[in-house]
């Protein structure tokens, strides 16, 4: 049998924006100072998970259109909830942006992000959204052992 | 600028597979007792959250290519870690083989997955998948505070 794409650009942008919908409701669900001092077995807090996913969806997305690969931080000067969650939304049409600018060739182009990950573009994007269902999943444990109902995982709207 | 679809359904399903090599290492860290014992802050055991997505993946592709809507039930009888590692190796060709009969036309036919979930195949599809990273992101939590290393999140092979 043959296949073709079955995922266009458009709708994995919109799958990417939905998650983030959902990744912030359980940045908001934290408590501030939780967010920065509660973490279990040794792991990093959820302000440490959420600075991580911020320094990579549109410095990812900055590398791949521009070209560049300089290395990542994921030491960003954000110190309160609210700076977080207005970082998190400056992205949004940011990555609407970036991403809109990225052709049908260059997602099957390979792409050495951050100068250390050579994969197709579309792997390395795959990857932003795989990471942050992965880190807000542990996110969710955090809100359990707290005591915190968290968001229900379809509600991404 | 126009966009065309990026990502095939033979790539979907190779990233699937990728993932559910890794989920399938997260299993076989845990220790037997505590794999089907331990558990954060009133959640489920790695255990039941493993017969979840075990009740998902070839389930859900058997209603998709079968056309029934039957109710899933998650109570499966698998009560040893071999058991579920077994269950999880015996699924993967299922996998495989029930994906390859999904033709392009029918991922974008709306399904009621389960009875109960109505959007197109390729929405559901990617819901399994991302419910899987979800969920073994919460067994990573319970391996850290097992003082269990985890395996890498790249680590797919």
């Amino acid at each position: 049998m043959e296949h073709k794409a079955i995922i266009t650009p458009e709708e994995l942008l919109k799958h990417w924006q939905g998650h983030r919908r959902l990744t912030r409701k359980v940045l908001a669900a934290f408590p501030e100072k939780e967010l920065f001092e509660f973490s279990i077995g040794g792991m990093r807090t959820y302000a440490d998970l959420t600075k991580e996913m911020l320094s990579i969806a549109v410095p990812g997305l900055e590398g791949i259109v521009n070209n560049t690969t300089e290395g990542y931080s994921h030491n960003l000067d954000l110190q309160t909830k609210d700076a977080l969650l207005q970082a998190w939304d400056e992205d949004t049409p940011r990555i609407d942006e970036l991403f809109g600018r990225i052709t049908e060739q260059r997602f099957r182009e390979d792409f050495n992000l951050f100068g250390e990950y050579k994969f197709p573009v579309i792997e390395n994007i795959q990857y932003f959204i795989d990471n942050e269902i992965h880190h807000r999943g542990q996110g969710y444990v955090y809100l359990r052992a707290l005591g915190i109902e968290p968001p229900m995982f379809w509600d991404r709207y």
